[in-house]
C-alpha cells in the first residue's frame, strides 16, 4: 500500500494578477459577504464571474442547470488559474452525475463544508484541490488566514505545519490529506462518486450536528470500512455540535469514537467552520503525529 | 426480476396471551411512557423485558454491550413470539457488526425510525417484520393504531389498505415493501447491512430534518442508485421538517424529488412520527396505486 507521492498532481502556481473564477455552486448568500471576499479575492488576482451566481432559487444559488454549466465551465475553462468557492451550504451533491467525463484543467477549487465533492471530484481525477475559506466568509476572517490561502495558491514549498489542540489517539501517520465535512463526505458513501480513501490521512470537521449525529455519521464511515482503508483521522473543528443541557460534549464522543479506530488522531486543528479555516491542500502527503497534535505538509500544493 | 412472494418468510401468528420481548437497543426514554406503553402490549401478551433497558449512558439506552446482549437474546430467544422495540433515537447503528451471524428466530419486531437497520437485517436474513409503534409510543396513540398492530401480528389475512394524502407521481408498483426511516436508511448505503432494495416497493418517512437535508438525503438514494433499482415510493409523514419563515414546503421540495424519479409515488400515508403510525409489514407484497394514493397488502405478515 503505497501514500503515492506522485498520485495528485500539483496545479501551477498561481501569480498575483492571475484571472480566477468565482463559482456558486451550492446555497445563496447575501450580496454584503459577497462583495466583501470578492474585494479580498480582487486584491492579488483578476476576478471573473457570472452575474447570474447571485440567483437564488430556495436553498440553492439557482437552478441545478445554472450552477452546474457555471461550474463545468469554470473547470474546463483553460485561462483561468483557480476556481474560488463562494459559499458552501447544500446543493453540490445534486451537480455530482452532471460532472461526470467533464474535463477538469489544471488548477485548485478554493472551498470547504459542501464543496467536500467538488474536491474529491479533483482528487478521483487525481488533481491537488484548497480546502480552505469560502468567498463569502472571507471578511470575517483575519490576515494571517488570507495569507496563508495565497502563499498555498503560490508557493512552490510546502504550507507550514499545524498544529492540533488535544491528541485522542497517538501515533504517526503519513500519507495524502483527503476528506473534509463530515455530514457531506459520509453522503458520498454507497455511490461513485466518493474518491479512493485508502492510504490517506482523513481530515474531518464539521458544524452544527449533535452529538448523536456526529456519532451517527461517523459510525457510517466505521460500517462502510473507511477506517480500515485510512491511516490517520485530523480533526478541525467541530462548531455548534454540543447537545444543550448535556452533561457530555460533542469532544468526548469524538475521542471514544477514535479511539475505538485504533488510528493515530489528533483533534481541534483550526481547520473549517471556526474562526480561523486556515487553508490545507487535499491530495498532498501529509505527515501526522499525533502525540505532538502537529500535522505537516510534506509536499506544495502548487508545482 | 421478481418481485417474489418468497423472499421473505411470515412468522408465525401470535395469540393473546404469547410470551413477547421488549428491547431498547437505540436511545433512553422517561419511565413513564414505557410504563403506559408497557401496560397496553400486557393488556394482550406475556411481557418479558431485562430491567437494565432503563439504563441511560448519554443518548444511548446503555452501553453498546448491554443493547446489544439484550437484543441478540431476545432475537435467538425461540420461546418469545415477538420482540417490541421500546424507543428508537440513535443507537442501533452500532449493534449491526455485532449482530451479524446471529440466529434469528421466526419471530417479528416491532418498531421504526431508528429501529430501520433492525428491520433491514431482518429483511436480509428474509423475515418478516412490522414498522410499527415503539412501545414509549403506544400511549399517545387511539385505539384503531393499537388494533391495526395487533390484526398485524395475530391475523393471516392481509391488513387493511391504507390511503395517502397526495399523488406525486402517478402509476401502480408492486414488490416487497422494504424501508423505513430516509435519515437512518441512508447510512446504511455503502455498508454490507442495507437489505438489497431491487424490486421494492420503497417506504420512507422522516421527523425533524430541514427541506435541504430531505434532499441531501433523497440526493444520496439517487446517487447510490436505489431509484433505478425499487419499483415505487410509499412517502408517510414528514414530520417538522420545515423551513422557519420559508417559502416553499418539505412536500414541494420531496414532491420534485419524487418526479425526477418517474417512479410511482404518492405521499402522507399516516406512517411514521405523526399521530396515528399506523403499523405496516416490512417484506410482504404490496400494491402502491399512486394514482388513487392506495397502498395495497397483498400478504398477510403472520403465516
Amino acid at each position: 500500500m503505497l501514500a503515492s507521492t506522485s498520485r495528485y498532481r500539483a496545479f501551477p502556481a498561481l501569480r498575483p494578477g492571475d484571472p480566477v473564477t468565482v463559482v456558486a455552486p451550492a446555497s445563496p448568500f447575501d450580496r454584503a459577504s459577497f462583495e466583501a471576499g470578492l474585494e479580498i479575492i480582487a486584491g492579488r488576482y483578476r476576478v471573473q464571474y457570472d452575474p447570474g451566481l447571485l440567483t437564488r432559487h430556495r436553498y440553492l444559488a439557482g437552478s441545478d442547470e445554472r450552477r452546474l454549466a457555471e461550474l463545468a465551465t469554470a473547470l474546463a475553462d483553460t485561462r483561468a488559474r483557480a476556481v474560488f468557492c463562494a459559499r458552501g451550504g447544500y446543493g453540490m451533491l445534486r451537480l455530482l452525475p452532471g460532472l461526470e467525463g467533464i474535463a477538469i484543467g489544471a488548477k485548485p477549487v478554493i472551498g470547504f463544508s459542501d464543496i467536500t465533492p467538488l474536491h474529491q471530484l479533483l482528487q478521483r481525477q487525481g488533481h491537488v484541490s484548497v480546502h480552505g475559506p469560502v468567498l463569502t466568509q472571507l471578511s470575517r476572517l483575519d490576515a494571517p488566514a488570507h495569507a496563508r490561502l495565497f502563499e498555498l495558491l503560490e508557493s512552490q514549498t510546502p504550507a507550514e505545519d499545524l498544529t492540533g489542540a488535544e491528541t485522542y489517539v497517538e501515533g504517526v501517520a503519513e500519507g495524502p490529506l483527503l476528506g473534509g465535512n463530515l455530514a457531506v463526505l459520509t453522503r458520498l458513501l454507497g455511490t461513485p462518486f466518493l474518491a479512493p480513501l485508502e492510504g490517506a490521512v482523513l481530515l474531518l470537521e464539521d458544524v452544527g450536528e449533535r452529538p448523536y449525529q456526529l456519532d451517527r455519521m461517523w459510525t457510517h464511515l466505521e460500517l462502510a470500512g473507511v477506517f480500515r482503508q485510512v491511516r490517520g483521522i485530523v480533526l478541525g473543528e467541530f462548531i455548534g455540535c454540543e447537545e444543550k443541557g448535556a452533561e457530555y460534549s460533542s469532544a468526548q464522543v469524538l475521542r471514544e469514537l477514535a479511539a475505538a479506530t485504533g488510528l493515530p488522531c489528533a483533534a481541534g486543528f483550526p481547520i473549517g467552520h471556526g474562526a480561523q479555516n486556515l487553508a490545507v491542500p487535499l491530495g498532498t502527503r501529509v505527515r501526522l503525529d499525533a502525540g505532538s497534535r502537529r500535522l505537516s505538509f510534506l509536499e506544495s500544493a502548487a508545482g
